[in-house]
């Protein structure tokens, strides 16, 4: 089990939008917890990052793989048309990389999802499924070195 | 002078909102004429891209590591208060990479700024200025081996 370090602490509103799934290096993969979209974040889980240049190189080049990897995997899960990939931080400067399928069918097509609506909570049990989708994908994925 | 591989042409869209600052490996770095944003967008300059799982890997690494350096150099020539970096693509499916300057007085602060408004054009001494100094900047800036 790996500890988070002790200077490190989740911004609290990313915590409440969201659950751990798994972490790769340094970095937590987080289901949002949203029944309009399938949608992760990534969080570098060390102190003090903000922009990208905040980044240990590493980390860097592990983070946005990972984004890759895991933006194939739920392209293919959701039957997506799109990934967005996205790095704001206007509301949260906390780094979070957004990974969200999109459909050109959804309900804010095409412009991003980021400040239009709010999350809509799933079920306990769509929660579930996902989690154990993704758990599932992530287990596939070669850790980084 | 590099060439364009004959497989490769810039979306017409992405052409017509943005000029052309200098190419770093397969990546074409371009300036957005819009008055109301420090603006860059990064082209892999290949056939065929729309997901970052399209990229050759040692693309996709030199394409966030110029993403994260042009991102600090912004943040400190535009006087932003935050960076804002993404892969959106609903719109313009070839892969460009969005790197915005954001102030907490501008326009569209907090939300994003893809799908809001419309780019207001800067006079031709405004984008000749922009386009020197972001030179200025990546010739300073190391190649990809």
């Amino acid at each position: 089990m790996m500890q988070d370090r002790p200077d490190f602490e989740i911004d609290h509103r990313l915590a409440a939008m969201s659950v751990h799934i798994d972490r790769f290096a340094d970095i937590d993969i987080r289901l949002v917890n949203d029944s309009r979209y399938h949608w992760l974040i990534l969080v570098p889980a060390l102190p003090d990052i903000v922009e990208v240049d905040d980044l240990p190189p590493p980390t860097a080049g592990a983070l946005f793989k990972l984004a890759g990897e895991l933006g194939a995997w739920l392209k293919a899960y959701a039957k997506a048309d799109k990934i967005n990939i996205a790095m704001i931080g206007n509301v949260v400067p906390q780094m979070h990389v957004h990974v969200v399928a999109r459909h050109i069918d959804d309900e804010h097509w095409p412009d991003p999802i980021w400040g239009r609506g709010a999350p809509v909570p799933l079920p306990d049990d769509g929660v579930a499924a996902r989690k154990a989708a993704l758990q599932a994908a992530t287990t596939g994925l070669a850790q980084p070195e």
